[in-house]
């Protein structure tokens, strides 16, 4: 899917209308017949740049309505747990779909990721995020999942929802052996009960930790990390069905 | 492909003979006709789980004889780039073949990765590598990446290698409109340098970071991070083509 | 000295005169006669209980017209250099004066501050700030500390000044063996450079460290880090002579 | 006091015997006349350096028997309480004496640590480290803190021990209008407990943080944070009586 970009960095997502911005509008053929790198002109001789979104510029631009987890826990959510082209993934919940996307992206046309969401609103404000980047490896069921994964060996369950624990269980029977769970979590509080039910339940290789992002700040007069960070957003916990 | 378990959790590669062990040996055709989840045993009695090895496990027990970028940062790296199935990637250098095989590992059947290095030596140990396991959608180049990139239209090139400023314009060469240029250096130093060149080279988006990783215990007694961790690996550098 | 805390908890410094606030007026004899821990009312009836100000409540409250060094920087280099009651530091520049007050309420009225300011302006701020909370330890002097130090002996030299290194034989100089040198310094290259020159002039035990603090939210629904901190304030680079 | 110092920068205290090295020794005489600065030859022609011992050198040599609480979260606390000459404290448990000797090298002459210890054998050790760095200012109390505090007024209440909890309505009594609360716990969940009965008992400003020091390498072929580093120790708790 084409993106336009404006002089100074704003990203616009393209409908099948006109693109009407503050700075004139470009007519819907001439988007429709333009390709990535080309430069678009409004009627008010304002320069718009065709970009092929790819999914960090698509998930800024969707319809959020909750709170998203960030890139920097999905990729160490990814690393951690081997996710990789052809694998298939369960999740809950939904939410707007964020990591589902992102996942999406990685086990790519042969692998696939079912998605849970109890509230028909987010589930269906996902679909509509998940058709608009074009992804047709995804299903999502809007479903409790504490009431039970209809999936079978599966290479991962991912959980953000308020309380993992009761889907330990369910996790492990959808699972296939060497499978990980992988679960986001804000609190430490639930870090340590989710730690507990996975010990109970057999589950091996516990480990869980906090991923922190620094910028830095590049300028003439010197190199330094940024004044503000994100101190925290959420504790990652994994348990390996072995 | 499949590995062995013992009972502490050690692991172990199966090659195309009898697995010896202190604890006893487990003969080539018992393993050869095992399957995920199954419980072999020594000629002593001890046991040994038969596990299909995910990408971590491999890349734990492979040959790796330079140092090799930790999962964090193949995965923030993943994720600040939009690393997705079917993308085609450059790196340099390949070294052992870690990130290799973790990008070829999202890319992908229909993705592709290219992977320059210098030395014959590194060159020919990630090929067993990549081979190892059971990749075919990577080239390896033993060549000088500052000599030139081969590729068009790529999507990310990625650079562990100690001077990526070097490879700056070859990578806006090969890059397709809207594909990244991700860089790992341990130095602020070069993080420095690489951001003047990146500027100096049109790159759009620049932004460089550190990702810290940041363990929990979980024990009876109470919840704490653990009391050492890795203070530093490497800054990650991001430039976009645009 | 005293200060008066609304039932919002906000602070308010006490003149010579009435105290007039949104809430009603408090009158100077009533305040005037009054002990820490007291409640007076203003003539609205809203309560204003009297503390006696400590030191952060003080530099909370004092006029600071350039950016102060934040107590978690002051307090770790406290820490690393030792200091305490007795000693004789000397402190380029004073700015508002927030680091000379802290130091000199740890040296104590048998130790002294000796603080260079170029700027007349500031030096005037940090005069009126340092008498305002009683100190008689400190000397401020309106100079340009890379003209000299006039002091010998002392135990401390605190540089937070953009160009330290210019200091560093005039520190050398004016410490006593075994003293410390401690800079604060944005950015890191600031602190390749005055490490360079600190080897160069032979101090030891060189060290260069950054702090970090991070707030713990504590709630009925859970315990976790604040979702904002600060990401960087200054280095702190140490150096001793022997 | 003296301490030597040798060519690789180890630290030796000085008794009242000559000093035995593994390159020589120095007679004690030599030893009593020496002042800092000096340099003694040992009987092999190594030379030693004199060097006026500071606080850190002394904690760092002396008899420690238990864990002690490190130089950057005593600095914070001293930062955050705003402590400073003149200041009395009460500290639970003494353990070896580090804090007691750190807190009372910052209230000095005219200020008062009186520290509690349970158990005689660390009161002995404390006695022992507090004497020999001559200090005259502290109190060393073989008391169980949980049946009582005995001071009143005093500035600052600092803990570190399991349940510093059961010590918070003493504190109180203890402490005068404005003073602190301030305590040392490893664990979150003790962070949890604290806060909610420091609530209950109506203290105001509660924070609690975590500090996080990190070490800078600074090198000839560049600059970057060190490898390894100390993930946790402790987190500090505050709260103010109002
Ligand atoms: C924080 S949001 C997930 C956000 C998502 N990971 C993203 O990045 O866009 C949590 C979601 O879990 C859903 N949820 C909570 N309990 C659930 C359950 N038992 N089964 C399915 N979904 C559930 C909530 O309705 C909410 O939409
Ligand atoms: C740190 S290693 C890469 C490790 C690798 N990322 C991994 O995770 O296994 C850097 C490699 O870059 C190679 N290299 C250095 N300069 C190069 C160049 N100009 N062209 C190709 N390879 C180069 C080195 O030989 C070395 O093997
Ligand atoms: C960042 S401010 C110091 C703030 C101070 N540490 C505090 O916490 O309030 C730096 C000060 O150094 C002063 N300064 C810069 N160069 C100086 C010099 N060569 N001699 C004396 N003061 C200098 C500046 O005028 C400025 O007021
Ligand atoms: C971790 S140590 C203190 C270390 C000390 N802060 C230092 O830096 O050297 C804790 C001490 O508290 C003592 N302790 C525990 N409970 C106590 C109580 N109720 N009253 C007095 N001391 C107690 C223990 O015996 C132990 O020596």
């Amino acid at each position: 899917m084409k993106i336009l970009v404006n002089e100074k960095g704003k990203k616009f997502l393209i409908g099948t209308d006109d693109l009407h911005t503050d700075h004139g509008y470009i007519k819907k053929e001439e988007i429709g017949s333009s390709n990535p790198g080309d430069v678009l002109k409004t009627h008010l001789g304002r320069e718009f740049r065709v970009l092929k979104a790819n999914i960090n510029d698509y998930i800024e631009l969707m319809d959020r309505r909750c709170s998203i987890i960030l890139p920097k826990d999905l990729g160490v959510m990814t690393a951690y747990t081997g996710l990789g082209y052809g694998q298939r993934v369960v999740e809950a919940g939904t939410g707007a779909g964020a990591a589902t996307i992102f996942m999406a992206n990685v086990v790519g046309e042969t692998g696939h990721v079912y998605s849970y969401e109890l509230r028909e609103d987010f589930s269906q404000i996902a679909e509509k995020n998940v058709k608009g980047f074009g992804l047709e490896n995804v299903t999502l069921k809007c479903q409790d999942v504490v009431e039970g994964i209809d999936e079978e060996d599966v290479d991962l369950v991912f959980l953000d929802l308020p309380k993992p624990w009761e889907v330990v269980e369910h996790a492990r029977d959808a699972l296939k052996s060497g499978g990980y769970l992988a679960a986001y979590t804000p609190y430490i509080d639930q870090v340590k009960l989710l730690n507990r039910i996975l010990k109970k339940r057999s589950f091996s290789n516990l480990k869980s930790l906090e991923c922190l992002v620094r910028e830095i700040e590049v300028k003439d007069k010197g190199v330094r990390p940024k004044t503000r960070m994100t101190g925290h957003t959420g504790y990652l916990t994994f348990g390996r069905k072995i």
